[in-house]
């Protein structure tokens, strides 16, 4: 009955959510005594302006600048 | 007090959500020592391309094929 | 899939739970287009100094006067 | 690490979230031994047709009426 | 700035915990253009009376009976 | 009706708490449009060995070393 929620930023394509759900799940099946279908994965999207860190909001941190990896 | 959180998937409608909102809000009145007026139900819609058992997306294992109950 | 979350005070006893998983399992199956084996609930209980409306925290305002229904 | 979520109804500007991140975040500094940039807000928006109290949604219950003070 | 919730039954040891953190981690890593140090772990141990499937109490229907993968 | 949840590190006193579920009220209630008897507060402690950065869990890096501001 695991149920894990990945809170990510918005705008990962389908198919990186595919390897993502497939990836997580395969992570629990493989460290806790569980199976595959008792796993369930809930990617919480967030849109930038609704998250912050150090008080800043991310769209003020990131605007226009440059990629994911680079500017967080 | 009791504040209910009820995850389903996106697009029933708001004549559903006003069932559903009083039905649980029943549940709980019924159940525990507390009035309708402490309960806040959310509503907190996933798209089927976020959600994933056994590892595979909703958005793939129903895709175009047919109703919610038959497919789930 | 739904998943419904209960966020209530800690101290209800088990049968009290048990029924509290039953009805709201049966307000979503009466509403939605579900079956009872795809409704997960969780009861997440707080701990009363860990929870505060209007900035006081419930031990605060509680403390040591009486039940539930009648203070909150 | 302390991780806030503040879970509002949708429809505030992004002026407001700003300022909202940066007050809640300098709460937590000023009360807890934390950094500012140690601490995550996430701003969960919710749509009126998915809050209920008193087993009510807000959008039934507040439809084309006033601002959000006087209603609420 | 992932941040991940792990939802599972209370009771597994702090040497599962590890790999379930390191597990999970890699699979975001892998996956998503991020880094370790970005992502975050919860893991929220429910207890087994706080917890229904169908209506019935994880600890109602698994009593005494036998390990976690035989009986779920 | 904005329902705020604070998680932090568990180990905090009431007086603590107390001033935090103050300081984050009030902290809303100054930028929205908003009244203290609206908040709700609620703080989820968890504990260092259920939380991870990294993929470390905290009860592995800090163990026995010092406070929580010189450590995390």
């Amino acid at each position: 009955m695991p149920f894990v929620t990945i809170q990510i930023a918005e705008g990962h394509s389908i198919e990186l959510k595919r390897k993502l759900a497939q990836a997580v799940t395969n992570a629990l099946v493989s460290t806790l005594n569980t199976k595959p279908e008792w796993v369930t994965v809930h990617i919480d999207e967030f849109e930038r302006e609704n998250w912050a860190v150090g008080g800043v909001l991310h769209s003020d941190k990131h605007s226009g600048r440059h990629d994911e990896k680079t500017t967080k």
